[in-house]
């Protein structure tokens, strides 16, 4: 069969599914996304994507692939797939892409972005979409915790088990801290993330900020390889996937674009 | 029964709820914190509310006020509250105010802000939150009938009938349009709001956008005081209440800080 190659830009609130990967007993976004490929296109499609986020976390820039015959152009797909997906997942944008594309093994850097709501009562509008922590934190101390955490390191000691991979070594390109009000954003750029890493590496700057992990101890955590010496693993509704990159055109004007 | 006179501001997100007033068959936002007042103070409590806003209007900041005996000190009073209430409505703050004080009556000036997403597609994290119009709106022209709306009117074309009120007139202070990306505000302050005027001012001014109403009709459909003429009721999960404004001390503070 002669297969179109296509890529899209996906964005969701992850409250409502158990993380992106297909699961038995469970509803996950990579079904609900799947089901609504396969229908507008008429046969069953399996889509690829950039990464199993958890239950619970969030995607403002999510990218997914799939190879199918596809008679729709790529600008209409996604009002075509946005009529058949919940109104807790759109798809953004959509392009062609080389055969030899994919979503995983052809992004070259990942972002996600952990949000703190820092305030001394909790705020309804950011309930699942924030970590809600009253405690003061000190923004300083946190920053000298991350800048720690930035550059090529082993992170076993910032990961959860549970997924087997090659090498625990990865290279992050900026973990950048700030505050606008009551809220805390922390973006973390690397050219990829172990399991739960981006929540460990955010409970560790949490540590910091609480005084309870001193700055100057983040090499000897990250020497120990040791998962228990470093910050906890944070709650998941405070964690956006915000960027994922690619060196091929036209994937990469797509994720770049604001779409 | 010597009592307390408190002020509360409150802050809800309207969507599981029928409005805030109480009803029969329906959960709504007033019997929440009645319930959560009530549980705290160990007596029944009668909340009373600065206005009553519809199914799946949002609060951004809501004032209501009871007397009852409280042994809580009103800085310790949020807190309080919140472990009793559930995650999408919240207590900001408390204050003492005089017997006669009635979130109602003596609001002096009320604030709503209507909050439309405008973009080709649909934002998951919008969903509830904004208002979804995907067609073109012309800001100036908006404006213009923004301007057309301010002042002192009769403002029976713009409100649902279905409650008794004395007169139709009240006074437009100000209603200011402004875009920032995507989004669109609309903020309306008024001495008092009539049934559903805040969302039949919306609608004739995104009529005034789309060009289905000339600026320079707003003054006829005004005095013919037929609704037929304006705009249509917008949904209300764009809605939110932003303000309500008080010249006693120190609910006026209250209300005037950010918490």
């Amino acid at each position: 069969m002669d297969c179109d190659h296509i890529a899209i830009k996906l964005r969701y609130i992850g409250t409502a599914y158990h993380g992106w990967q297909r699961q038995k007993n469970a509803v996950t976004v990579q079904q609900i996304v799947e089901r609504a490929v396969s229908g507008a296109l008429g046969s069953e499609v399996k889509v690829t994507g950039c990464g199993r986020t958890d239950a619970g976390v969030h995607a403002k820039e999510y990218a997914a692939n799939f190879s199918a015959k596809c008679s729709i152009p790529c600008e209409k797909l996604p009002l075509a797939l946005n009529a058949r997906l919940p109104d807790d997942v759109a798809v953004l944008d959509a392009c062609r892409v080389s055969e030899g594309f994919h979503s995983v093994f052809s992004c070259v850097r990942k972002e996600y972005t952990y949000i703190i709501y820092n305030s001394r009562l909790r705020d309804p509008f950011y309930v699942n979409r924030a970590c809600f922590i009253p405690e003061k934190l000190d923004i300083g101390l946190m920053r000298q915790a991350a800048a720690g955490m930035t550059g090529t390191h082993d992170f076993a000691a910032l990961r959860s088990v549970g997924t087997n991979v090659k090498t625990t070594v990865r290279t992050v390109y900026g973990f950048d801290i700030q505050r606008s009000g009551d809220i805390i954003k922390l973006r973390i750029s690397a050219n990829g993330f172990l399991y739960n890493m981006a929540r460990a590496m955010a409970g560790t700057a949490v540590y910091a900020g609480h005084g309870k992990i001193g700055p100057g101890e983040i090499e000897d955590i990250l020497r120990s390889g040791n998962r228990c010496l470093a910050g906890p693993t944070m709650p998941a509704d405070g964690l956006y996937m915000t960027r994922a990159e690619y060196e091929e055109e036209p994937v990469r004007s797509m994720m770049d674009g604001r779409g």
